[in-house]
């Protein structure tokens, strides 16, 4: 693996992109135009995300389910501004068993409409809340543009979908599930970003207020990595599902959605990458570390397979003994799928007792002893990991811009980008001209956000708060 | 819960099938026609199974990986049998984005086509086998008769998709698998059945040989309960994908796959149950112990509450203190459930420094000190899981008959049904007429099946081993 062969991050982070994942095997075109194959490389990151996260709600008391792929039109039709986002990306079955259908059939893009009809068949009472229910699936929403994860007509992610007797309970399930998306983006993912509440414009379609995580990626342009959504009374009005209460009154229950899709694996690959490839951190790592006994060493083969199985138990490990490559060649090939460590062991360093680890997100070469070597590893792991998310979280403070002028709004965005707090002052149409003439859409309204009064940065009307703004992708 | 409300096992199977799924909450119907929701309680089965097998078969060497739900139809169609096979079965993606598709798309009956497009695409040599895929996903199958988890016209299973340099590897992998799928029933189902090859006419479209796991079923009807394929060349040579040897030759590769879907806890639901509802292994069952503090009891609540804090971290375990039911409606709701134990606890039992354990699977009611209260009950889970196997094997193997005679087969089938061995000739032209005269078909000829010169129970012809035949779901 020649690293000449590889694009440039810096002059086209897009072109690196799609570069690094097909050759560091993480997926592929599929044949279908816009849908992807996660290749084990890849899917493994995914099983890290479902290890990291499906205890954690389960420990919240919510169970995972299965609900259809396969959704009537007229349930979508159910919850109007619903039917009207998602109706221009539906993939749509008109044919089964060799018969026309006479109700056609959307995959779904989301199962809102088909869960909540079921939820209004089984819950009556306010016994029966909150109802408490995920599931892992696949989705399909039609897109004419794509990328490898960050945009592909089909993808997998959970979709968390409760229901509460009030809108306090309801709003804590989505503030939870925001905080799990957070901390599994910080604590596994080394990538951090801003949490906060979406415009009216961007929010979810049918719902009422939708929470987000976005991130700052290396060419300035903002990923929304994740969302909540607190669906306030829409969907139980629009479907007609009450409880009643202790006193017997109908109510309709309060409602919440919240996803995490593989589209976070784009953001993973681009917020720590460089031109020798991927940087994995080693929480989410498929290998932690990969074993190079020199080639052509006659004694290391040996002892990098004692080391192998001595460490096994406690580590993701690769021994690469796969013949007919140099050792340039394996450095090469395992810093471009972004394993944290390299442990290299030739026939020298058996007399010293000693292997050299070799960092990927820093090139730093630390030479080891033996009987040293899994705290050894234990802790630059660790380190690794941190360094990482500081790293992240330092470009993204250096690249947030508090601005008060228009025309400073609009130098940023034509040149660094990055993230702006500005005041903004909560008007759709304001917001869709800022958009017009300059691509920048709100991101969020930070939800620490302090109260400060201004003017809007677009029409110059009174402010209360400092809104972020970036260029989405 | 009233006991009389529910359906009768022993008089109609299929009735009690459907009305125990609907009332233990196991799924429910879906708004599309052949299609489930499986709710918390069932998914949480599935999620036993995948919990048992997935490390069995990383173990193996084989990873996980994702491929698109979605398959262009030409495809389908360069595999002649396969396409045959399938076709009438087929849903059909016609719109995408709101136009119309100029390929037609097929939801994955099965993924054979698409990831062996691939396989082609990223193996040509040698050193690239063996390929080692497997994944956990949704098909879909359209059916006009369906039964829940039996025959949906959605389902969810592993597709394990494996790729070798020789027959004899393939044929390894194809084993061993069947050999995963028969101690995933034995060892966590607690079901009991036979391991064997099927006909030509009922192996996998376009596959080699298929070996299957039959079992037998309370109402005598046999159920295919999982199938791993000998694929051969078939599918290489279709897909022209060959790759060189060590010798610098052109190889195609030899190909398997093998499946165990949802379909398997139909089986597990009819194996066991008895006109209280289910009995779940103690293995697989999402509650393997439901606590119940005796209603109206003062004290009994807080024992419970302790009870359940202390056996916590080694039982899954489920602490009953819903309000607004009798003691007899609970009990009666965790035997339609299926808990393989239930622990009663009342105020006098305190006095005793006692609880009650109640068996599901034969009603035996053991009163324990509480001071042994974890031992026992790892003791009484295991005997519970053994005792449901060995039932289920002597179940088995008292309605395996071995006949001789036409006359015999067919009054076995007429009546008591059952797994019938007898001698067949092995021409698709008898076994044709068997199936129209008394429903039987092949099941499979059973691995251990000895050689024995006999006549074929139909037409006479001489025969050297005897074939499991049965009438199937």
């Amino acid at each position: 693996m020649a690293k000449s062969q590889l694009k440039d991050f810096n002059t086209d982070l897009s072109e690196w992109f799609n570069d690094i994942i097909l050759k560091s095997e993480l997926a592929d075109y599929a044949p279908v135009k816009g849908c992807m194959v996660i290749r084990p490389y890849g899917y493994a990151l995914w099983e890290s995300i479902q290890n990291f996260m499906d205890p954690l709600i389960k420990e919240h008391g919510v169970k995972n389910a299965y609900f259809p792929l396969l959704i009537p039109m007229h349930y979508l039709q159910k919850e109007k501004e619903h039917i009207e986002g998602f109706s221009p990306q539906l993939a749509i079955v008109t044919i089964g068993g060799g018969e026309e259908l006479t109700e056609k059939l959307a995959i779904r893009p989301t199962s809102e409409t088909i869960m909540y009809d079921m939820y209004k068949k089984w819950n009556s009472s306010w016994r029966d809340l909150p109802v408490l229910i995920n599931q892992w699936c696949n989705v399909v929403r039609w897109e004419k543009r794509t990328y490898l994860f960050l945009r592909t007509s089909e993808f997998l992610w959970q979709e968390g979908h409760c229901a509460h007797l009030t809108q306090e309970e309801s709003l804590e399930t989505v503030k939870w599930a925001i905080d799990l998306y957070q901390k599994t983006y910080n604590q596994l993912m080394s990538i951090y970003g801003i949490v906060g509440i979406k415009s009216d414009t961007e929010k979810f379609a049918g719902g009422h207020q939708s929470y987000t995580f976005e991130a700052l990626m290396p060419n300035g342009k903002s990923l929304q990595a994740s969302t909540s959504h607190d669906l306030g009374q829409n969907f139980s009005k629009s479907f007609d599902w009450t409880v009643q209460d202790k006193d017997g009154k109908k109510v309709f229950p309060y409602q919440n959605s919240w996803g995490f899709s593989t589209r976070s694996i784009g953001g993973l690959i681009m917020a720590h990458g460089d031109d020798n490839g991927l940087k994995l951190p080693p929480n989410i790592a498929p290998i932690q570390v990969a074993i190079v006994p020199i080639p052509g060493h006659k004694e290391a083969p040996k002892k990098a397979q004692e080391i192998y199985t001595q460490l096994k138990p406690y580590f993701r490990l690769e021994l690469d003994n796969y013949e007919g490559q140099t050792a340039g060649f394996k450095f090469n090939k395992w810093e471009l799928k972004g394993v944290p460590l390299r442990l290299e062991i030739g026939d020298r360093d058996l007399i010293n007792k000693t292997v050299l680890l070799v960092r990927r997100d820093n090139g730093e070469k630390i030479v080891v002893k033996l009987d040293k070597l899994k705290e050894k590893i234990t802790e630059v792991l660790e380190d690794i990991q941190k360094s990482l998310f500081l790293k992240h979280k330092k470009f993204t403070q250096d690249n947030t811009h508090t601005v008060d002028s228009y025309d400073d709004f609009k130098k940023i965005m034509n040149t660094t980008r990055g993230f702006i707090n500005a005041h903004w002052c909560q008007n759709a149409e304001c917001e869709a001209q800022i958009k017009n003439e300059t691509k920048a859409t709100t991101r969020c309204l930070p939800l620490n956000s302090p109260k400060e009064t201004g003017k809007c940065i677009h029409c110059g009307k009174e402010s209360q708060q400092r809104w972020l703004f970036g260029l989405s992708y």
